[in-house]
């Protein structure tokens, strides 16, 4: 095809689970057969990019200054759930099985990769936590060195705050639901041993 | 999530091939993970836009006066091949079988739907067809009531041009490549059986 095609089938296929054909038919699709859905599309990129900026609180994406999640008030301010990314908040309010709040730390400590608190929604969560509002820390970090060394550090800083009791756990891991012990890995299997729970 | 992430994933739930859960995906990575990306995106749809438009001798995809097709000097310009879309050109041109020239119709003549040789395409073919130049014309629109009815519209015109001696062919039906007889449907099977073949 033409130069500028290819150009817009490379952008396309840099989209998360879209493979060369797949990019191949949304710019044909946006550019021959549906172009008002391309308009419709630039127009929905540009506004979202506008209007989508970080909640002030916990990082989640928001419009106003505070995340849906933040301005419910049927939620419980008290609990907070901590998570990586976005994207993991979303999963988890998916699951509808959770009423606190969020805590959207952008990332995990990664020394090897130069990410310290200082590249993280750190000092946000620290305000948090020390304004003693907080009353339970739920960590909904990664199942791996990472997710563990962030953990650590959390759990250090609320070490050295004084006159404030948080309540902290771990989300469990080990086998998925649907997940048969034959087709998990050893380290899940591991992780499902360590996260035993008594069993009457 | 937001009213604006929300219209975000409703645009790129439009694309083909993307549901509810790929578009949420797609918007978290394009407003939070790689802004970067929507950049390029937004960039790449509209430079798409200006710079494409149709090749004016086949209605193909084109930046300068004539696609790249028309304008490959090694092409056999007397065989053309007739296609309803750009995408059924994209897929002729992916196989790799073909060494002439296209014409895009946009689309195929419904009358039930209101398409009369004057939605389509159709003046060029006929400008073309007309000039003499055309020695052999390929048939592939699909295999179906409409894609018949321009066949026939399309042969009956040729016979209607005087000085004009034109092979007409209409592309194969019948079994896709590694199919069985066992999956076919009744009507690619009464299609492949129509066309059946002399074997020796």
């Amino acid at each position: 095809m033409t130069p500028a095609f290819e150009k817009l089938q490379q952008a396309l296929k840099s989209l998360p689970g879209v493979g060369y054909r797949s990019a191949e038919r949304m710019a044909l699709h946006l550019l021959v057969e549906k172009p008002e859905r391309r308009i419709a599309l630039v127009a929905a990129l540009e506004a979202a990019a506008r209007a989508v900026h970080r909640c002030v609180r916990c990082g989640n994406l928001a419009e106003g200054e505070q995340c849906a999640v933040c301005a419910d008030t049927r939620r419980d301010d008290a609990v907070v759930c901590v998570v990586e990314h976005v994207p993991d908040l979303v999963a988890m309010e998916r699951s509808g099985a959770y009423r606190g709040v969020y805590h959207v730390l952008y990332g995990r400590l990664s020394p090897i990769n130069g990410v310290g608190p200082g590249e993280l929604n750190w000092e946000a969560l620290r305000t948090r936590l020390e304004s003693g509002a907080v009353r339970e820390l739920i960590l909904a970090l990664g199942n791996d060195v990472e997710g563990e060394a962030t953990c650590h550090f959390i759990t250090q800083h609320l070490g050295t705050v004084h006159d404030v009791a948080v309540k902290v756990s771990r989300i469990g891991f080990g086998l998925p639901s649907g997940g048969g012990v034959l087709y998990a890995d050893a380290v899940t299997l591991k992780s499902a041993l360590d996260g035993r729970r008594d069993y009457v």
